[in-house]
């Protein structure tokens, strides 16, 4: 029964702050070298943490980049075997300046604990740690048996995660996997997710000459690596923006009418999304602002560069100018033949003299969907029920989660996202936060989850395993 | 008469090499505060030098930023009074590893003398002191009044002197400039430079929403700063490469068929041209390349940069973007109008939702052009037809000179270049030379210039006098 763990979670909250702020102390950015001991400490600490509450076997799993953090509690023969999967870092922090106090220091104003990784995903991931911790304190086992796997990637878009799975693969056999990641749509609404978009990261460089030159010697006779890319990116949407890449939009699924109707389910205040932004309305106007959220692909120059970006002026003719993209895919689409229509185009377009440089940089996913009669779904949505005294929606996210293509392709199954976070706090951005109040909705959650999921049998899980790629 | 001079000048060659030499040595590196004794010490030498060939009134003259020395000879009433214009300071000379000899070490091969300056400009002013000297040594006194002004800041784009000329108006009266710098087009074809491209830049920012956003959250419902400057960019030029900004021609004065004429007596290897900048042809195809090379204006993105430029990817939707212009001006065109055309372009393209702040940065300079009648020209091109038995060709340099605008400005007067470094000495470069031969050739011209000019009165110079503006 969960009543006595969570009674025992909410007696214990003072100590779970306290190792939360821990952790948010522990700078684990996988995405800059520069940070590889924050990322080491925090591996630290939170092996310590799943030896100290019981778990068995606990270690990290390496794949050649940064290790997951692997601890798991066995004892519940024939109940479901469950992955909780949680990750240990966090985006980069920049743009320092924007911060209102610390990054690394965790500060709480107004209900809110302001540090990177408080929403994404070191709260939810702890909340997860600690039911467990609670499950094994209070009443010696746990209702189903439990593999936590603490990925330290999924910032960088889990490049070691296969090979990790692939050298991993008997240990971390389960029949589903409980997901720590992924925000709430809304704090007040319950909601389910049922899906995710993927995800195709490319980058391109665009040459116009062998090196930089004087505008007073060369200005007028030849081409300008920056008025050059910045036509290429021009060139990737129309002016309502619609992506104008041939090709890009050919194998993605039409929205069907229960998508359209689950959209349309969900209440999206459009005018506190724009107020809440700071940003206008722009994009296919064929489709509601809610629909294209979740269910249309998008194309984003994430960063662009080049030429002389210092205080003052310099009068170059840049030869080199640079830019990232990522994709967000809807189902039907695949990552690589994404990437390969923006080659196409960019290469299509590029005038004579203009040299592009174009890289795929891996770590795609395609858009990833849940069985609407799923176990773990109708769970979920038992358990949200009952804490909030509401039927839950199901909704899409516009995120992506390739842990959830990498599960279902390599050990064929599902993913269902329990995460406590919510979709308005600042991740990847200055001054991300987790609202405290989520801390006692997760604790109260996730051990009702664990246990209602306990009444049921693994075999209940068999008819929706999917056949391994 | 100039003969005697020519002679004494060409009897002194070791001890000009010798002196020539030693100014080399000094670092004398303008932009790099660890370079502010090499600075010192070449102030040192040049004041040391200016006091023992007789010159009065030698001294440094301070605006607050490095400060110019100063000498002059006065004792020809009647006769026009220039200012000898060089400047001592040199480029930094990093990338050192590029270097064959060290920088600061002149070193002689095949007829060049290898060493930061000795192009730029320390070779021609050190001919123009020498010329002086020879005229007091030989004659008892110059055919013409000088005034020696020798800048320290010219390659940090003279941020001082302004104030050193509004602090020293009376001090530096004269009818006309006489400048060691401005390296000739060709060391074979005699050129004179009438004239060189304005200046105006500015820079500017496009603001999309309030905060950074997080694709998988708001990807495909609001704009994207990177998205919005890159359309910005695009759209300063068409196609082909023609400024497309309403105004910006505006005032430009047409090509004149003597203008049109001019470049076309200037042979350029545009094949030359190319292979040397590995970068293809572009531009305004109504005019040749020799012509957008110096009388047509430009327009280019000197930086632009924004969002995640990192390695790896992040999946922002940056909501701030920036880029640095600047323009090269033609005669007619005003640096401020062309600014608040380029600020109007961009305001009016700007769509809703998308913030543009605009800033003008100041330093811009209109386009020059001496009188064809100018006596300082008439006397240059009769020199150098002397000594070449050619007749000299009109040329524009297409890069700016600030300090003609400058005492245009400020004293009214013109400035004529006649410098005998070559446009292939790899000036601002790794193994900056001067060729051996170049001394020769300026210290016959030098003496020739200066007397031919005290054949005049300085009433000659009054109907080309600018009321300062």
């Amino acid at each position: 029964m969960s009543e006595a763990v969570i009674a025992h979670l909410a007696g214990q909250r003072a100590a779970f702050r306290e190792r939360f702020e821990a952790l948010l102390r522990l700078p684990s950015v996988s995405a800059d070298p520069a940070y590889a001991q924050g990322m080491e400490a925090t591996r630290g600490w939170l092996l310590d943490r799943l030896r100290s509450i019981g778990l068995s076997d606990v270690r990290t799993l390496d794949g050649g980049g940064q290790p997951a953090v692997y601890g798991a509690w066995t004892g519940a023969p024939g109940r479901p075997t469950l992955i909780i999967y949680g990750h240990y870092d966090v985006q980069p922090p920049d743009p320092l300046d924007l911060w209102s106090s610390p990054p690394f220091e965790p500060t709480e104003r107004d209900g809110r604990l302001y540090a990177r990784g408080a929403s994404d995903v070191k709260g939810t991931t702890l909340m997860a740690i600690e039911t467990v911790a609670g499950f094994l304190a209070v009443e010696g086992g746990c209702p189903v048996n439990v593999k936590l796997f603490l990925e330290g990637e999924e910032e960088t878009g889990s490049p070691s995660l296969r090979a990790i799975v692939e050298r991993h693969r008997d240990l971390l056999a389960a029949d589903a996997v409980l997901s720590a990641d992924g925000a709430r749509a809304s704090a007040e609404i319950p909601a389910v997710n049922v899906g995710a978009r993927g995800i195709a990261k490319v980058e391109f460089s665009v040459r116009t000459a062998a090196k930089d030159l004087h505008s007073g010697r060369f200005g007028g006779v030849t081409r300008n690596a920056l008025h050059e890319i910045a036509a290429l990116v021009a060139s990737l949407h129309d002016a309502e923006g619609r992506i104008a890449v041939p090709g890009f939009l050919d194998d993605a699924m039409p929205m069907t009418a229960t998508q359209h109707a689950e959209v349309a389910a969900f209440p999206l205040d459009e005018a506190a999304l724009y107020a809440g932004i700071g940003g206008g309305r722009h994009g296919e106007p064929e489709y509601s602002v809610a629909e294209r959220l979740v269910l249309r692909p998008t194309l984003e120059v994430n960063g662009m560069w080049g030429g002389y970006t210092a205080a003052g002026s310099k009068t170059v003719i840049p030869c080199l100018a640079h830019a990232k993209l990522t994709m967000r895919l809807v189902p039907g689409q695949d990552p690589d033949r994404v990437a390969e229509a923006v080659r196409h185009h960019l290469l299509a377009r590029a005038p004579e003299g203009v040299v592009v440089e174009f890289r795929a940089l891996g770590g795609g996913s395609p858009a990833s969907t849940l069985a609407p009669d799923h176990p773990l779904l109708r769970a979920a949505e038992a358990v949200l029920e009952r804490t909030t005294g509401r039927q839950p929606v199901r909704v899409r996210i516009g995120g992506t989660l390739p842990i959830t293509a990498i599960f279902q392709e390599m050990l064929g199954i599902d993913t269902l996202m329990f995460g406590f976070a919510t979709a308005d706090e600042d991740i990847h951005a200055p001054n991300e936060f987790l609202r405290l109040s989520s801390i006692d909705e997760g604790l109260r959650a996730w051990p009702m989850l664990l246990s209602d999921l306990g009444r049921l049998s693994a075999a209940d899980f068999d008819r929706f395993r999917i056949p391994p790629g």
